[in-house]
């Protein structure tokens, strides 16, 4: 949509919205839909082509007032899970269909994501113990559960240990920056010597340093082996899954016990917007059941609650309260299709790849990790110091914006593609941008040099 | 705003975003401005009278854009419930201001604030016993921790200490349902007799059922002796303490380490909006910071990062990522003054007796509890069947919606004043719909008697 257009569909929006309050109090206050009433009222995947503002306006009027908000806020939901687990080809225990076990759900970040996962099977494991050994206290069993997830792991699944309450062990990966089945095999080898309990791996697909793999196809046997529970974070790299080309990376999430990715990272639908997926609904359930009498629905309730109709996603999260979240992902899957979404991925990954070129051509520059999607890991050949001094300088100027990472003991700079709007002509800038300064530093420092 | 301001002001905004985005490339990718340059450029309390949109926007472009997005988020935040503490008369202790130890945060949920409160709680205590203890293990301690809320708290109180991994548990209340300081010491010295740690408390003001108040000014001292971090959970009531006629009911804040309360619920910011303060901000730092490189704000850090000046408010809460949500209590703070937002609440509770006055009036009811602010509980006098047969009754025909409670063994009827546009005919108009579905249902069931 370009600025000519939002201004025109914004206004009609604004319009929609205060005709929607004029009109408010002639509403009844409760729907009259059943449960499971939206799921037949629309398409079980997303468009390939794209479909006009218009049309999904008429749905909205049609599928959506009709069961206003929390049956329709609920169920659009899940049924928008089901569209884009089906776009990145998830297995089908993932998905929710009409009685599916698994399911997804909006959380507000992959943190969440994250430490939900490790919250359901933190009691999913502390069950199972007890029930084997009645007079095992929960206390017990924590004080040796043990989470794991690679040296290369986001800040957020340590806090998710931490919260947790337990154990959480780094395992350190290969010289591709890939968590492997067999540093796992080896710390939990030691660690169960040790009679520590092994629950939960959260594998990242795209580290956030330098956009890394783990090994699933390795990782995934021995977690289900050990019954751990495999949690895979690909916040970032999970939006590429949607092109058939990049769905390789995914391979071995069969072996997963939850899988989350954020749309509001790639996907063009605006924060916050984390999708998380389970293969068995009643293990996060399991973790947060709690049932007042003022939760309860109790007109939607004179027919039988069914979770398999329409889940309560109060049991899947942190917070009790919920926006309609679900909305935005049926707006941008509708009005881009499948296809056009797939050429914004293409697009970024193939002006990283340019990017990459320019860098590899400058024999003062080098290339750290391999670009996979749209990140490009570089440095100048050199120091520490003068990689430190060069993104001050990029930043100082404040013509682009680079985030650093260390790759073991390297300082290393990196340039991410993101933007909605950009273009080959923005590469090319960025990088004579860099190039300018790197030049003014490197003369400077042989100047210096010279003078000593 | 009526609609039709609404119409206008909206399609100006619509034009915003869209010559935002149309010059996008002509900005700077990184503010210029320092830690704290915010605060100075704005009054250091809300306006007593409503302003003008038109004069808002023109602070948007004069204060807002020039620190667009992480500082001015952020800065904008802080000072917001800085004001907000001011309109509810917090003390000193919980606001940031420009050198203080406390301050506020916006999170999604008061579940949420609970959860981080009592997780801020833990590793407190944890600490402390470990700097007294060096050779106790976390789960040593975890095992006989034990955090406290009154059997009238929200189910999410529970959820948190499930979460936390600790023991949570209900305290009586008084034939108010009011939780009291002799209920709180008698179980807190029958658990340290047991070898068990207290160490978190959360009081409710205005309980989701009825609306009741836990007595602060007993619980407090009780809890600052026993070195018990107090949580306060005003989630709905504590909208009305900006009307100093209410704010005795917040009495005892002083005694807190957290406070919370919605401007979401009855504040008119649209949700999400869950306002946070606590008097020691490290202590809520301490339980979440980590601090990996690619999380540093560089530009931003070329001057020493102050703390004190801009918070890192990804430390205050579970997820990382974060919404410009400041922005809504600015607009309506504006846009209302205090004063219109006074008469807000004061419109609402005035209903809410007028309603009470009405079923006063009606010999076959009974009021169930103290009306205070916008929720009545009432009941036909009779058998809980009855009353459930009502609540059935009401809610299928859908003209209003309830949702019951239970309070001890009677089922309760709430009616809750909400709406923006409430007015004394729907008050009246809701009564009368009540009383003749309930003339219709006694009426049956005399016959039913009579034919039996």
């Amino acid at each position: 949509m370009n600025a000519a257009e939002f201004r025109k569909i914004g206004k009609e929006m604004v319009d929609y919205v205060a005709d929607y309050m004029e009109g408010v109090h002639k509403r009844q206050v409760y729907p009259d839909v059943d449960p499971g009433y939206l799921r037949p009222l629309i398409p079980d995947s997303a468009p390939q082509e794209p479909e006009t503002f218009e049309d999904i306006m008429k749905d909205v009027e049609k599928i959506i007032m009709p069961g206003i908000a929390s049956p329709a806020c609920t169920e659009l939901e899940t049924v928008m899970l089901d569209w884009l687990g089906k776009m990145i080809n998830l297995p089908e225990a993932f998905l929710a269909g009409k009685d599916g076990e698994g399911g997804g759900v909006i959380q507000g970040s992959a943190s969440e994501a994250t430490l939900v996962s490790l919250l359901a099977a933190r009691t999913k494991v502390i069950r199972q113990l007890q029930d084997k050994c009645p007079g095992l206290t929960k206390a017990a069993i924590m004080d040796k559960l043990v989470a794991y997830a690679s040296d290369q792991s986001h800040s957020s699944v340590e806090r998710a240990g931490l919260i947790g309450g337990v154990k959480l062990k780094m395992i350190p990966t290969d010289d591709k920056f890939s968590l492997r089945g067999s540093a796992l095999q080896k710390m939990l080898d030691e660690d169960k010597a040790a009679g520590l309990i092994p629950f939960f791996m959260v594998a990242t697909l795209g580290t956030t340093s330098c956009c890394s793999f783990d090994n699933l196809l390795e990782l995934g046997p021995i977690c289900n082996k050990e019954n751990i529970w495999m949690h895979i974070d690909a916040a970032y790299a999970g939006s590429a899954f949607i092109c058939p080309e990049f769905r390789h990376l995914l391979n071995g999430v069969e072996f997963a016990d939850s899988y989350n990715f954020n749309p509001h990272k790639w996907l063009l639908v605006n924060f916050d917007c984390s999708a998380m997926w389970v293969k068995k609904r009643r293990d996060l359930i399991g973790a947060f059941k709690l049932d007042p009498l003022y939760l309860h629905n109790h007109s939607y309730q004179v027919i039988p609650f069914d979770e398999m109709l329409c889940p309560h996603f109060q049991h899947w999260q942190i917070p009790l309260g919920r926006r309609f979240r679900s909305l935005k992902m049926w707006f941008v899957f509708r009005m881009y299709g499948v296809k056009r979404l797939q050429a914004y991925i293409r697009k970024h990954v193939k002006l990283s790849h340019e990017f990459e070129s320019l860098v590899q051509k400058d024999p003062r520059f080098e290339i750290c990790t391999e670009v996979v999607l749209g990140l490009v890991c570089f440095r100048i050949k050199g120091s520490n110091e003068l990689n430190e001094a060069l993104l001050e300088k990029i930043n100082k100027t404040k013509k682009i914006h680079l985030v650093p990472c260390h790759l073991r003991d390297k300082f290393v700079l990196r340039l991410a593609i993101c933007s909605r709007t950009v273009e080959s002509v923005h590469i090319q800038h960025a990088w004579q941008h860099i190039t300018e300064l790197a030049t003014e530093l490197l003369k400077k420092e042989n100047e210096q040099k010279m003078n000593q």
